[in-house]
């Protein structure tokens, strides 16, 4: 069995100009996290590989080029799970750090090689603020910090929000804003990667900006357990009946996806079934998000979400990669991890007539590791 | 029908010499809490008050007398859920305030207001670090602040631990301290307060110092929506058959309480069942905390939580409140809130013989709220 790498940069409104630009990136990642599986990397590894090619882009709202929060600052957020212990390491409203992903990978892997530090501290899984900057410096990961974090685009969007948000309340058109957010434009194009080593272990990982304009200190999915990114090796939750792995990550407002805990709840849904796996995701889209009754209080328009879904079934050496979002577009990529294989990318759009937050789409394939085709 | 305040002043080893101090402290807290509820007072501000009794005191780590973080400084976390609309604020790893309860609930109200600030912009769930010390600046609410939070035995505490640490390994005989950690001594008594108005509507907060010695910005489960408090009204989930409200607050290793989502999976499990609650909250303790696959990679003797339940069923004006441990020992006070009714106070023990974190001890009461005896 040969492994894989999907990688997502976001679920939003993508526009027709970039289209290039964004596909190119999610085929680079791709490379990138193939070429670690097939140096022996380990799923987490590739993973984390792959994010950090996305985080280093303008592109998207990850590391370079984030949103800027309303003091016009970057704070990043990022989480990383590995599906073999089911650990889990997260980083929330870091400040100077580009990299985000790299400190939340490691933090994992101090999770599950020890529930306490060899010091013999309890190992934290979540680190937040300053405290985050200063891990990474004393474990040195000094590559993963940088003090230039903003990109041209990210400060001229800044200042338009500025000006609309201190302008007076009845000169603003609040039609003009996305949904989200009346008021602020906002990229919603978080990151994240799943990732499938040749031995049908599993890591997930994501990286965010966060919302434009949020308060300092404020901390979105990324960051929190079950909620940005999950990853669940075939047989880890004890059940044996499951020979399935699995892997998700998500993307849109992050208040939303925690509270729904959204990429455990997708990820669950579609494992062991009669149904399709796209069916099965489609529901739980719809029942765990859409109509959640624990997003009561949002209005249908803020109900914005998107995911990429990892099922690997080893025996059978198959792989389903799914994605579904409920907003206006959504951009992936994925590649199998064998010599000779090239990455494939995508922009999918829900169809005209739909507003985002009524309606999910879900598309994907299913893939035959062993065949040369792929 | 009446209120009613339940709350705890964390799951640990309660010294003997102490236990006068403990209880009178859980008692005080009540009265505050029923105050509030007979002033008509809503369940979160109850129980927000209630908690502020707690964390102003040197007793508990939570607030001011925290455990001290390894550069010696206080950093707290708490949260606030509210049961109608099942909204959650958070603050977490934040510096300098001795109230962050207050600031939890506050943000949890500013969510079910609107899900987005009166600027137009997405209102946060979980602000972390000094962002949040910020956000209660300017919210006014500068009583939850304060400089001088670290108690006299704190600092003492972190002298002793301090050494140990830096001392070389060998001297040290790890039998001596607490087994959720092998090498420190920490203070596990974190607070929590479920509250439930004469309406039958339920809140629940909590609020920590975290472990001794952590690693700056490290967050626990206090700020963490579902896992260190959780509360839901009769029907909010949407399910009319459940006519019982529910509230739950954990206590314990934080990371672990994060993993298993601990304060939703047993407020749910007690409801809507023919069995005892009592006997509901063993099994889901078990199931969901001790025998956690979630927690594969932890030894038994560091599975250690504690928790309260409230169950509330309005029609019968009947309430149910439990309480739950796995380490030595537990402290919990209860009050109805009726004129001229008195608080309890009561220190629950596991058995001799028995290891923490190798069982379960569950104890609980039934109230008839409509009965003068209570």
């Amino acid at each position: 069995m040969h492994g894989f790498v999907g990688v997502h940069i976001g679920a939003g409104s993508h526009s027709d100009f970039l289209t290039k630009d964004y596909k190119k990136l999610c085929r680079a990642a791709c490379r990138k996290g193939s070429a670690s599986l097939l140096s022996g990397g380990s799923a987490l590894d590739a993973a984390t590989t792959a994010a950090m090619v996305l985080e280093a882009s303008p592109l998207t709202n990850a590391g370079h080029g984030s949103n800027l929060n309303i003091n016009g600052n970057v704070e990043v957020d990022a989480g990383a799970m590995e599906g073999e212990r089911l650990a889990f390491g997260g980083v929330g409203a870091v400040p100077g750090m580009c990299h985000p992903v790299l400190i939340a990978s490691e933090i994992c892997k101090m999770q599950y090689k020890s529930t306490v530090t060899p010091s013999g501290l309890m190992a934290p899984s979540l680190i937040v603020g300053s405290g985050a900057a200063e891990w990474a410096q004393v474990a040195g990961l000094t590559h993963a910090l940088s003090s230039s974090l903003i990109s041209e685009k990210a400060r001229k969007q800044y200042n338009r929000n500025k000006r609309k948000l201190d302008a007076p309340r009845k000169e603003i058109n609040t039609e003009m804003f996305q949904p989200v957010c009346p008021i602020v434009e906002s990229k919603l194009d978080t990151v994240g990667v799943v990732a499938m080593d040749g031995g049908g272990r599993v890591s997930a990982v994501c990286s965010s900006g966060g919302i434009a304009l949020k308060h300092p200190g404020r901390v979105g999915q990324a960051a929190i357990f079950g909620a940005g990114c999950w990853a669940e090796n075939a047989g880890a939750l004890g059940c044996n009946a499951h020979s399935e792995s699995i892997a998700a990550c998500t993307t849109g407002c992050g208040e939303y996806l925690v509270r729904t805990g959204l990429a455990r709840e997708l990820a669950h849904s579609v494992r062991c079934s009669e149904e399709s796996a796209a069916i099965r995701l489609h529901s739980a889209f719809v029942e765990k998000f859409l109509e959640s009754p624990l997003l009561q209080l949002v209005d249908e328009s803020g109900r914005l979400a998107g995911t990429i879904v990892l099922r690997g079934i080893a025996p059978l050496h198959q792989v389903e990669f799914l994605w579904a979002h409920s907003t206006k577009s959504m951009c992936i990529g994925y590649m199998t991890a064998t010599h000779g294989s090239k990455p494939k990318s995508h922009i999918s759009r829900l169809p005209q007539g739909f507003a985002a937050g009524s309606k999910v789409i879900v598309e994907g394939i299913s893939l035959d590791l062993n065949s040369t085709l792929v």
